[in-house]
């Protein structure tokens, strides 16, 4: 019985202690939200927004072009990757440029990064469809994020097709096939970029480090273009090797949404 | 009863986990405490301390004026706008400068800053009365950061006549009135920025962002100057949004304090 | 009956949310591990991994030398004083350079770093060797932080003879004792270096704060040499009111292992 009630208590506990999640995935109806500015919320306590007109001076400060007097937002907690995704879907699908994309060190006590993501747009109508189309790709964006009980993990992005945001902050080809390995802490991901880049034929087109092109996480990682074929085998070949070591680092990784890269 | 023991047993892990903000708040007897440079401690895992004769080799590496002898210090794990507010104060009401104001990555695992704030003095009657008098005024500058279970957050500060310490670091004109609106995601904030700069007639003196002006913190945020009536209109509008966007982010947030701009 | 419940409910609960450190020196057979790169685990979420034979893209991306075909890794979410201590003891006992130390902003929602060090070998048996030491060093290279429940901390390191990797990254004399003197919040650490250098004669080789010299950590630091002695003594001193000044942020710090600089 005694064990009964501590499992019931553990669970509370870890409820109460990180409401966020599951918090931010009720997304709220707009009249509760009771502001117009709101779109939605989504997955890493992402919180999505839409300024019709924006204020000229704030406009100026944020180095926005003048064409765009409409802005959307994406600001999120936890992630970076899964974010450059989404804005990458959004972007392809929407009349909108991404004109920022911000790393905060973040993730909420993790090891990882944090996101301020705003679209430029000249009607209000094109931000708000960028955000929304965002805030639904982060339902599956974090499917290849696989962390274990200790906060360490791995992460995997892939398109057959890269668009105006990743050609934009991660040098990936226009049109082409991009992959992202991603290992915290950052020794991981040094041995699941080696295992990626000899499993398959592929072209490194940036790399961060605690010390590169990140804003001091611990993870390392490269970004890759090549045949979509090859991308696919090289992101598969870094994520296996990658749940080895994680699983050494406090138990096995589980994917914090539902993997998508097969 | 179960039910009964659940609901105690997780007061008592919440204390447990989170013991420090309870302890810092008893400020320990000097005796207690057992060494002459400590002052005091304060919200925020704050301390306060004070070095009579500063090593003059450390001085130099600290860059601090060969005039001051004595050393004030502020160390806190969470927090940046309080401190430079109570600096800010201190600095009006004693003999003192604020010769260093750095800010960490910190807040506990939070998405802010923590801060290190050493004011110079000839005296070190002086130095520890600055000491002193930020130590009190952190009772009261946490009073607009709302905080929800989630750890997301808007902050507000605001002052009708900054001081040398605000002049100095943040752009504050001398004398004139100065406020901080944050937010955090990054995204709220710039929403709280936006809603701000329409609600008065007021100038922006220094804005920061993920990558800008912060140390990598998830905050987006403005400082403006203007007359006094305008500068406390536009942080209370940025406030009412801020609270409503921060509410979608994980339930409504609490004030850590007692809220102080009316 | 029912403070024996909670108790007992709160010790299993902290256990279940800070599993790694207990998992991490559990050190997983190689078999078990399953893939030949892993060499073992150690305090503060570390990982050693070896690669034999490096990608020669990621080798030139890394601006490691093409002299060395194999590497070492160690990587680590808790810890850099700790950790390069360990590397340095590698360095000095087998045929290795390192030729990567990169500090994250880290140690899981703590206020310090988290490590990436790489050892460059012509063999991947000294590659090996070098992890091995490094992993077996950790286990007493985090004896003198001593932390509170807070997270509050103070940190000692000393060496009677700096070898190559204290030499190149943090100026210590080679051959030489050298001594690392840090607290958190940052103003402890003012505290403790002001304190070590008036009680011997030593010289600051580097010294680190929240904006210099660090990843942003809520860490102020002095890094010393001398004679051993004084360096040792300046150590102790910093040591000593340290501790005092930590436990009036939430209460008495322990040492994270067993103390070893006496």
């Amino acid at each position: 019985m005694q064990e009964e009630i501590v499992q019931q208590v553990i669970n509370e506990v870890r409820k109460k202690l990180s409401p966020s999640e599951t918090e931010a995935q009720k997304t709220p109806e707009k009249s509760m939200a009771g502001f117009t500015e709101y779109v939605g919320n989504a997955f890493g306590d992402t919180i999505g927004l839409v300024i019709a007109n924006l204020d000229p001076v704030l406009q100026e400060k944020l180095g926005i072009g003048g064409q765009y007097r409409s802005i959307g937002i994406i600001g999120s907690r936890t992630g970076a990757g899964p974010q450059i995704m989404a804005c990458d879907e959004a972007v392809k699908a929407s009349n909108t440029e991404l004109v920022k994309f911000e790393l905060a060190r973040d993730t909420k006590g993790g090891g990882g990064h944090g996101t301020l993501a705003i679209f430029g747009a000249e009607e209000v109508s094109d931000a708000r469809r960028a955000v929304e189309i965002a805030l639904k790709a982060l339902s599956w964006t974090f499917g290849d994020i696989y962390m274990n009980e200790a906060g360490n993990f791995c992460e995997l992005q892939y398109t057959a097709r890269a668009s105006y945001a990743l050609n934009k902050y991660y040098n990936a080809p226009l049109g082409k096939a991009w992959g992202l390995i991603v290992g915290c802490p950052a020794g991981v991901g040094v041995l699941m970029a080696d295992t990626a880049l000899k499993a398959a034929n592929v072209e490194i087109v940036m790399h961060a480090s605690p010390a590169l092109n990140t804003s001091y996480t611990n993870e390392f990682m490269i970004m890759i273009t090549g045949d979509s074929g090859a991308v696919k085998q090289a992101v598969i070949a870094g994520r296996e090797v990658g749940l080895k070591a994680v699983t050494t680092l406090g138990g096995p990784p589980k994917s914090l949404q539902t993997p998508y890269i097969r």
